[in-house]
């Protein structure tokens, strides 16, 4: 009989998540990172980078669904929308919901990430083919800074700063992002865990405030990350995601979310008191909730 | 050189939450379960009851003040609270912060919880030998039932509905609760993880929505329980955790709460889609958020 095997991702040498596996069906190294993909018995299919989980099929649809419908569901209307990363296809395939998108731009440095969700992860991978999609393979650095197009929403759809996407929690980057934006733009960007990466999340929201009017960050559930608790940081240059939120539009969507509702946007808004207080300074004013 | 361990905690045989752990510092079987702390690199001192991480000094705040606040800043006047559970005392502490309660009555099944905190678990137990509180050692259910006091708010503090606390989770214990309940009484309860029992919170749902007027939901982040997202069930027989806030009690309060605030307050009811949609039936309506 064959030994289970299990998958395991430590952090800080203390604190782990461990899943337990079928097989390993994907296992290549890129230039950027190692690519792998398992079987597990819990989470289905599992896309991991240097042995980092990225996504599963279980829990991936909460990522993705709050990256890309907070800023499209805020924008009065987005028709060209920025990927930066996002390799597997999850963001783009929420994205390309929106009836009013003409045309989304991918923009994913590592091939490899592309291929192996292409070839095994079909969840996330399904609308490469998309005819709105333009899928370019680069460094999203580089492409930013010589981007002569402008969209209405970016999103930045990183894996962790320590790999390839280190150079995305960076100053120069984020002015590049501000200049492609159009009028009332907005950017979200992954933005790690208040638990464990809360002077990672001072930096990035720092370097968004000094740039847009409007800077924010709102949390949500990730079961396969450490903790369980993530965030995004949400910038624009005048959208508010309180008194911007389109709700009329969440509620005649035809698609049905799973994780995101017009509530569950502006609930995730709502900050526990030692990211309220730690983080005012970099955070705009949001309007008082009445009932 | 001593070889590392690490604390290990499964579920469903298929995703595992893993503690570095400097050392085992209390372990003892009662009656009822067998009861470790353990010294860990991560989250401090931690409490286990039958493998099952109960607490951790560092995120057992968020339970306890998600579990007391939301019902006693929602009561105009809560002067007399019923702990049934709770052995580690953390809920008692929280409860304990508001000047208007005159008694706090603590029912634990297991004195070994109550003696191994005590000893060990000072970050919890601090508010024992408080005049206010009444440490009772005595079945939860048994003392529901036979009990002729009323009080203004109740807390189900329970553990898993596997080992002790299993008669917690029943209709009878409900009706009980019911009567001992003043008007406009609340009752809160541990309601387990949306992701791993969502049948178990249908369940404990329906039983609330028979008996009382308003019935919730609501979520918090919780770091060492599966999957990260945890829940507390909200029962009152008349106030609204929206419309019965007190805001500005909130606001004015003497002590410093590192998670609770009125923004999460209200924030923890605004529900994914998969709970909302499945769940409606259950649960009262909520008044429409405006800005």
């Amino acid at each position: 009989m064959q030994k289970t095997e299990w998958f395991e991702e430590i952090y800080n040498d203390s604190v782990g998540l461990k899943i337990k596996i079928k097989n390993k069906i994907f296992s290549q190294k890129s230039d950027f990172q190692q690519v792998d993909i398992y079987e597990t018995f819990s989470h289905g299919k599992m896309l991991t980078h240097d042995g980092l989980v990225m996504a599963t099929e279980k829990d991936e649809h909460i990522y993705h669904e709050m990256i890309a419908h907070v800023p499209l569901f805020t924008h009065p209307n987005p028709k060209k929308v920025l990927i930066i990363g996002g390799g597997d296809g999850g963001t783009l395939r929420e994205v390309l919901r929106h009836e009013s998108i003409e045309k989304c731009v991918m923009v994913e440095i590592d091939p490899l990430v592309v291929k192996a969700c292409e070839e095994h992860l079909n969840q996330t991978s399904c609308e490469f083919k998309n005819p709105k999609a333009q899928i370019i393979i680069d460094d999203g650095v580089k492409f930013a800074k010589n981007c002569k197009e402008t969209f209405d929403v970016a999103i930045i759809d990183s894996s962790d700063p320590i790999g390839p996407a280190t150079p995305l929690f960076n100053e120069n980057f984020y002015k590049d992002i501000f200049n492609l934006l159009n009028t009332d733009g907005i950017v979200t960007s992954q933005c790690e865990s208040p638990y464990y990466h809360f002077e990672m999340q001072k930096v990035l929201l720092s370097i968004l405030n000094k740039k847009f009017k409007k800077t924010h960050i709102y949390n949500y559930s990730n079961q396969s990350y450490p903790s369980g608790y993530w965030s995004f940081s949400y910038a624009s240059k005048g959208l508010c995601p309180f008194k911007d939120l389109n709700i009329q539009k969440v509620k005649k969507f035809s698609f049905n979310f799973k994780y995101y509702n017009e509530d569950i946007h502006r609930g995730a808004f709502m900050l526990p008191n030692f990211m309220r207080e730690s983080l005012v300074e970099f955070l705009s004013p949001l309007p008082e909730v009445k009932f």
